[in-house]
């Protein structure tokens, strides 16, 4: 198949490497010209074009720009592809974008997707190979995408080694808000924290271990790629961040206090999270 | 050289391990008896003994049990060791530790480390191999220790894989509650709620990926560590809450009034830490 990528960071560009990998004739979009090079020099597409010539020669065309991006130029590439094209978005929040086309007379061509892999890098040289492999692609309203484009698309997750499951966009973006837009802000905000009262970097080199590294790599992540992502889900990332932060002021009531009965029932609380990540790995395990 | 590990978990078994690989002659002493057939089992210890006639043959003593159990039985550990016995403490908090035998008349053959490395995982079954090769050591009052002492106890950091830094336990203690003990209460808090609102653990398993492990990963770790090093460093860890706290409202109102410009602002600041992070691999590389 001829496949479109617009968008060629990290998501897009790892996208194009499996895709080309799998024998597709990838086509590369970017609004950004040293993006297009970078990914031209990494192997990452066989060609770039610019949208309008790629649109009308594509089978399949896939978004992998931040949300607000796709928010606008979704409805566009909508009204300009031929008939049996198929449209996949990528993004990381699903409401907004699904309701945006909802009316759209090609609605059944499009395919709201989320694959959930990504590392805290960003750009086309963070492009990993089997960056999806294992892991789970979600696709939202189902029902209404046509057979063809939906059967087209799960193929194309198939062959990036992803499982698919379907969930409505409401729900999406409520577990998203949990699982991973408030992990990303405990993260951006750690970092913040730290930075604020230590000003001797060189201490922070010298003192911080594994256990700081691990919770603020995440702070590394762009603000381009987030701050639409958090703008798409607020209600959701309010109330997410809300009920974080009372937790943290009732541990700090606890700290305060020398509440170690306290303390120590929010820990073991807490530690249930190893089923979890158990769980995680067992998927994971089975999946791959 | 005969030396005492007490407290056979993953800090003073992986301590016992590589002592032993290093050609001493280690004794283990635990409260608990399982563990002193786990460490017999797994060998990081070539014997286990009472504390009392422990005590008595050995060159130096580590003590590697919570923050609490150290300050109470340091003193009379301090009482009843033959004069040129050295005692090393390797608590997560030093300032509690250090005043309680500050007037103590065997104070200089104490030395007050804390060797910077860990795991989520505890119990002697946690205890690795050179879990402290390349990583730093911090020594408080280093001047209140007999210089034979201290000479013993950087050697046996020196055996560990680590370097030595000279620290006072004020700063220590400020210093661990913003790069180690606030990542950790970050991550307990961050488990609890997505706990909390994701009743459905089988979500949580098929939609968390890689980045939501990495930020709760020390939410796995133990509350019967955790609470003492909490409770000994009170103060500190309440301000870094309190900041912590602010800046997560601060982001949780941008995030309401869906402003872009402050949410960009905030995680640009954050993405700084991308120096830090980079600064410790370049110091690890400099180390090992």
């Amino acid at each position: 198949m001829i496949i479109t990528v617009i968008g060629l960071g990290l998501i897009g560009g790892s996208i194009a490497l499996d895709l080309r990998a799998n024998g597709h004739l990838v086509i590369g979009v970017d609004d950004n010209p040293s993006h297009l090079d970078q990914a031209l020099d990494l192997k990452l597409v066989d060609t770039t074009e610019i949208l309008e010539s790629a649109l009308s020669k594509s089978d399949v065309i896939i978004l992998a720009i931040p949300i607000d991006g796709i928010k606008e130029i979704l409805p566009h590439i909508l009204d300009k592809i031929p008939y049996n094209t198929t449209v996949i978005d990528v993004g990381s929040t699903k409401e907004s974008i699904c309701s945006i086309i909802q009316s759209h007379p090609k609605r059944g061509r499009f395919v709201a997707a989320h694959p959930l892999a990504g590392t805290e890098y960003s750009g086309p040289k963070a492009a990993l190979k089997n960056l999806f492999k294992g892991k789970s692609n979600i696709i939202c309203e189902e029902d209404r995408s046509d057979e063809s484009s939906l059967e087209t698309a799960i193929d194309i997750f198939n062959h990036l080694g992803m499982t698919t499951m379907f969930m409505n966009p409401k729900d999406h973006d409520k577990h998203m808000a949990y699982v991973s837009h408030l992990s990303h802000i405990s993260s951006f905000m750690l970092g913040q924290t730290v930075l604020e009262i230590e000003k001797d970097e060189k201490q922070i080199f010298n003192l911080a271990s594994t256990g700081f590294e691990s919770t603020v790599r995440l702070a590394k992540s762009s603000a381009d790629t987030w701050v639409p992502i958090f703008k798409n889900n607020k209600q959701n990332i309010s109330d997410a961040l809300e009920q974080y932060i009372e937790f943290l002021s009732k541990f700090k009531e606890a700290v305060d206090k020398g509440d170690s009965v306290e303390m120590h029932k929010m820990i073991t609380k807490a530690n249930n999270i190893r089923r979890i990540l158990l769980g995680m790995k067992l998927n994971v395990m089975k999946l791959s």
